[in-house]
């Protein structure tokens, strides 16, 4: 289903060759309206793939027919040459479609500071213009895949409108916003200006709380698509329910894919004085080796939550700081509390619950154990 | 040598039964004078260990008899039981050498939350303090270990004076300063004031830049204590700068035996606007697992570079940015730059530069590779 479950919307997946193993690399999703109104958050890493500065460029506008996407390259710290290989990825998908450059968005993913075949992306263009179908959302999603294992899709419809999209992204994965590539599209009648603001208000607790590995991305990306296909014009707080639900499903599915990953770790900070404090927390916790090493080794090892937290900025008394494993309060009041031999860790989703009895403020951050599978798998990525 | 380089002090190291597989690990230094000054840095952690706390307090009078140091236990997160039993250390010790309590610093590293097994650690003290000789500094330094393959001591003698010291160190290795337990020695006849700036500035550089694995510790501990023995009354210039060299030579130490590392990874950073801007965009590369796992297996990945340092607030243009891999200039104006194949990283050593055209001022930081050993050092420590 994916970004074709919208009416609106159709959508294709192709191997154009970019990937030398021949699997699918080039996706593209075209918008028939009757609006074409659009948005989209991206990396905060001020190194900024070629894609990431034209599609920040051309939304200005506030519109979108298409968006073509390539896995096996970012085509990131590739120069001016760079930049002009999207702009002609752009200009090929605006000659196909009949349509203007400047309505394209152009997203790329893949190894960092090596140019773009363009001899094999530019026919690929044209093969998956060809393809276009109102069931291409599956094989969009498969070809934006570069180690995901499993491609990622969610579809949420309510009273006749629907959202749905499309996600990938398996490491260098803490967004700032965000991870990743993400298009989401949606057949009900929204403006810009409202898609934008449903989009940063749902990006805010879904994609950037997840923080697979603390490496941003320079080529993170999310677009919203509006086709106004469905006639229907949901209140606003309907709409981006539905936009936050394909978010956050999008995003447990990223952290369950993660590279190497044997455990999905849900870090919920509680009681804290203010919500940036709970994310900085859940961040510090998120991103602490030794911590994520000892979950791998189903180990309630609450000492380094707590030195985690000890780093932060955060409003806290270390002598009133509790912590949860499992349910499990490990640590009661900065020291020894229940018993650790009581925590069960055998399932691959761990709950770590820092309370910080500061306030009322609370926030959830999602990450990943840190294994050996990871180390081999990054360890070999561009070789 | 060690902490009995420098006349004046004795030192032991025994085995207190602290540790279950009955390796030394209780240490004690003492300094016979005629002075006793001293300083000390302490992590910056906000959760502090007991013995930190209590050694940051006797240290206002800017005197220290004695150091007692345990290995086997961090009494850190161990609550008020945790303090009364760094007191009761510091009493058995003043009991011992029949001086005062508040001459007594103490130093705890192990597992965090875990309280002193003190029926074994007060009967070492009695222990130790029978064995303390001008000889014993390779025996403290040995009883202060824990995952360390190796100890560590290192001593600067010139112009009639010393300054010598020990450490221990190999995982949760960030300090803010510091690193975890280090005890310097000088027979220079030296104040407190002075000894607590040479300290600060020379940890500044040399401990506060070594970031192994991004954890910070609750228990970082560096002291300094002087004796006067040597009767040398050095320029402060030629004194700070031998605790440099003795914490500089420490500080590597420490990276050569971190947890799993298979790669010492010096991480400079040159042409930077500002010396903080050097540290920062220096501990973001040094944090990039990504890049620390790239490194590993010898994959000159410098896209990884970029993207660490794209997520600084440091002062540069993405298309001024150059990086270099052991010499080879592998980015140029933030793309693509000499052949990546001309990196030779077969040897433990990797040198990377990062110059980021923006002015004059530049840091070094030491950091690790990320390792499947590493993983499985701290998957099952405390297990």
């Amino acid at each position: 289903m994916s970004v074709t479950a919208a009416k609106g919307f159709t959508a294709a997946g192709v191997a154009a060759g970019i990937k030398a193993n021949g699997n699918p690399d080039l996706a593209l999703v075209v918008n028939a309206g009757p609006r074409r109104a659009a948005a989209g958050v991206f990396t905060s890493n001020r190194v900024k793939a070629a894609p990431v500065l034209w599609s920040e460029q051309v939304l200005k506008t506030g519109e979108l027919r298409a968006v073509v996407l390539n896995s096996g390259g970012a085509n990131a710290c590739t120069g001016p040459q760079g930049f002009q290989d999207t702009h002609a990825t752009a200009e090929k998908v605006a000659e196909v479609l009949e349509i203007g450059a400047g309505e394209v968005a152009v997203a790329s993913t893949g190894l960092i500071g090596v140019p773009l075949p363009m001899d094999k992306l530019l026919p690929g263009v044209e093969k998956a213009a060809k393809e276009l179908s109102e069931h291409g959302g599956e094989k969009a999603a498969i070809a934006i895949k570069t180690t995901d294992t499993l491609h990622k899709t969610s579809v949420v419809t309510t009273d006749g409108w629907t959202v749905g999209g499309m996600a990938k992204g398996a490491g260098m994965l803490a967004p700032g916003l965000a991870t990743m590539l993400v298009v989401l599209t949606t057949d009900a009648d929204v403006d810009a200006p409202t898609l934008d603001k449903a989009l940063r208000d749902a990006t805010r607790v879904t994609f950037d709380r997840v923080d697979s590995d603390g490496c941003m991305s320079t080529n993170d990306t999310v677009l919203l698509l509006a086709s106004g296909a469905s006639g229907a014009t949901p209140a606003y707080a309907d709409f981006a329910e539905a936009v936050t639900r394909v978010c956050g499903d999008l995003s447990r599915q990223l952290i369950g894919d993660a590279e190497g990953a044997s455990k999905d770790i849900r870090v919920e900070v509680v009681n804290a004085a203010s919500e940036e404090d709970a994310v900085e927390v859940g961040r510090s916790i998120a991103r602490n080796n030794l911590l994520k090493c000892a979950i791998h080794g189903e180990d309630p090892n609450w000492g380094r939550v707590l030195s985690a937290i000890g780093t932060t900025n955060a409003a806290f008394e270390p002598d009133r700081l509790n912590v949860a494993i499992n349910g499990v309060w490990v640590c009661r009041n900065g020291s020894v509390g229940e018993d650790r031999d009581l925590v069960d860790m055998r399932y691959r989703e761990v709950k770590i619950t820092a309370d910080l009895a500061a306030g009322s403020e609370s926030a959830v951050i999602w990450t990943n154990d840190l294994t050996a599978d990871y180390v081999h798998e990054n360890s070999a990525y561009s070789s």
